[in-house]
């Protein structure tokens, strides 16, 4: 890293973080129940940021926050909430607070906010809504999780496909209600279906007789309801789609996906495949205690441990090698080890390529055999150095004939599992991150037990 | 996975991937040298997707590909290139081919499209521009690579602070040329200070004589053209912008940043911190053959080497040990292997929670205490079904001590350093990724060999 990107890096962080002396000035008030040096200290801060404080202080400081300072929270803070603390959070709100906050969000907002709550929870929010949200929020929970249809807000901005641009002009200058937030007029024909849409810019830019069908944008890509939330936003990402109109199965307009969710879905997918590939399940927070955070973390331990011992199995097969050549026991966690780097890197790469559909059908093979050669190169490398220092340490090149050849056999298993195991989940339809590298670490293990110690039994003994 | 989720999955990999039929038909058509036929299958497609393919596909079939379908080339084409094959698509362009595709692009566009390339490259494509355009690329080379002075465009659409609805509409319904994508109208004062901005359907919606400045966004935030792309993703996504105004150090406005860009910026970085973490460096494409990827990867295999050989050592130390009793050489690596997973879950968790800022200083000592918390529940646990095991399996219950003690130290050991070393690292203005497994593995392994083999030694002998 530069210097200047070493400046940048350290002042960037500074200004998005949190300033800790805010946060300690907070945390006081709220101790000597200071509730308009709270509100004072509060009230600019954005609501994402607030949603991030109370996140971040403890557990108790957050009820003693909550149970001052209630008339601070609105729609929008609850909204930014992490899932972990929402429900607590709501709890402990007085109910005519609550009631406010959920009636000024949008119907998508409520959505999202009430999904995962326990039911008497989502209850109680449902009824502080009016008939109408209420009604338009249970009919979007009909949606599959983490469909389009649940990332989709209901209020769009239609014209009839054969206006012209002075029509649109006129209609929006006397619309009674608009969205908060929308970016094209969408053009539907009579039956509902939408054939194409117009930016605002260009709305605006563009002479009053001209037929909007003429100005429309190439970007239009409709989106199935039904659609999972992550193809949404890769397609967002892929098409530079700012939004885009959601049909139902008859190719009906319901609703129209904005740029901003899409961009939340993918850094929550991207979230996703760290901690799976990382060997954690479920949603983690920093606001997690120790014992859910233990939770997330043991299955994957208690896996590991079974195929841990499938190593233990390999290598108690050659208790009698070792025992004639103890050196060996010292040296198989270095092929065994080397193996497991190279496998994550290759899991790594191709989990990656599989999330930006670059690995397909098509170039699979391709992938498949650049792996291959890839790790014969690594391997053929590491075992030249490897080889001579254990020839020259041990004072025995056999050995270091052994060391060599179990390294190149690794890192080709290594290279080819790394690629093989993601590639087979995917074609199963199954998340390929889900091979997490505690799986194709076991496999190099394995290997690399097995063939530094089967190597050493038929050369060196 | 539910039925309904696997559903939705597998369609939709279908919709958003590149159609391996398609694909096939298109190489076909290269194959015979039948140029009406591919311009006829590539024609339909979007940009970013053309891209793709010459991604996918071989070395030779890319080259035979921009040899007989040039004249299909355009800017945007360019634009959506991985660097790793856009100097050789370039290169292979013919020269009114290459200057009538970069004259069409926006100037951030063409310095996306050359700040990467080989000097003669860029000349090139420079030389193509029309001197006005060439000034305002070279201007924003200027800018410190990742900035958000590369990020921006330079066409704005801005309004005097004072002014009213009307005047603004007027403005915009006159104007000779508006950029092809803005949301906002920036409000500016005399001194070209930005002072609030007005979405566009606002602007619509709202009655003539209205002013500007009374219905303008909470959203709006100036960002500093220095700022660090990746912190500009961030605040991005944190805060739901969808367009900011870029100023210089006088405050004065000098571009404008749109979401599409951002969330772009934001894919960049997780690819980086997913591939940090495995333990590979630099660019990776699915276009690199094996030598490229057997190179992104060799250097943190030399360095897992020397660091596996501090294992090697450790265990040599005890060899005397081993041969007492060889079972140990087996049982060693489950000890090692579930300290690498807890080690590999505590990184992956706290890199993440860095990246989004809910890792700071005012919660780190709660942080580090809770994954201590959880590295003791986790030991404890796996330490019962191992020491259990071990016992019963080898009839010897302080072997099974000596396992449960080793995991205790050895979980503790993983959850502490997978939060300690990326936080080390972000404190000293290091990107917390280049913690990668590797480094943390290494640690794992070294204290598990010395605590399993240490305390056998002291009980069991």
């Amino acid at each position: 890293m530069s210097e200047t990107e070493d400046d940048i890096a350290t002042r960037e962080e500074d200004e998005y973080s949190l300033d800790p002396r805010l946060v300690e000035a907070i945390l006081d008030a709220v101790e000597q129940g200071d509730a308009g040096s709270v509100d004072a200290l509060m009230e600019p801060l954005h609501a994402a940021d607030i949603a991030d404080l109370l996140e971040q202080i403890g557990g108790s400081e957050r009820q003693a926050l909550v149970k001052l300072w209630p008339q601070g929270f609105d729609g929008e803070i609850l909204s930014e909430l992490d899932e972990s603390i929402r429900e607590e959070v709501i709890e402990a709100l007085p109910h005519d607070v609550l009631s406010e906050a959920v009636r000024e969000l949008d119907s998508d907002d409520v959505v999202d906010l009430i999904e995962d709550l326990e039911e008497p929870v989502q209850e109680r929010i449902l009824d502080a809504l009016e008939d109408s949200d209420r009604a338009a929020v249970e009919q979007s929970l009909t949606y599959p999780e983490y469909s389009a249809g649940r990332l989709m807000q209901r209020e769009v901005v239609t014209a009839p496909e054969h206006w012209t641009v002075g029509e649109a002009i006129d209609y929006l200058r006397g619309a009674e209600e608009l969205p908060d937030q929308f970016y094209h007029v969408i053009l539907v024909d009579p039956r509902w279906h939408p054939t194409g849409y117009v930016t605002l810019g260009k709305l605006l830019s563009s002479k009053r007789n001209i037929a909007l069908k003429d100005i429309t944008e190439d970007s239009f890509r409709p989106i199935d309801v039904l659609d999972e939330e992550g193809d949404v936003a890769y397609a967002f990402n892929q098409y530079h789609l700012i939004s885009a109109p959601v049909v139902d199965e008859n190719d009906r307009l319901v609703g129209v996906i904005t740029i901003d969710d899409a961009m939340a879905v993918l850094d929550e997918e991207h979230e996703e495949d760290v901690l799976h590939l990382a060997g954690v399940r479920g949603e983690t927070s920093v606001a997690d205690g120790p014992v859910d955070t233990a939770r997330q973390r043991l299955p994957w331990l208690v896996v590991n441990l079974f195929t841990a011992s499938l190593s233990a199995i390999v290598i108690s097969q050659f208790e009698a090698t070792i025992t004639t050549l103890v050196a060996l026991a010292a040296l198989m966690p270095i092929v065994a080890s080397t193996g497991g780097i190279a496998g994550t890197q290759s899991l790594a790469v191709s989990v990656r390529a599989l999330a930006t559909r670059d690995l397909t059908r098509s170039n699979a093979r391709r992938v498949v055999l650049r792996e291959l050669g890839a790790g014969m190169l690594n391997g053929i490398g590491l075992a030249l150095i490897l080889g001579i220092a254990g020839s020259l340490i041990f004072g025995q090149p056999l050995l270091g004939l052994v060391l060599g050849l179990a390294m190149v056999v690794n890192q080709v298993v290594a290279a080819l599992a790394g690629v093989l195991v993601p590639l087979t989940l995917d074609k199963l339809g199954l998340d390929p991150a889900l091979a997490s590298g505690t799986f194709v670490t076991t496999m190099t293990d394995v290997m690399g037990f097995f063939a530094f110690l089967g190597l050493a039994t038929v050369i060196l003994l």
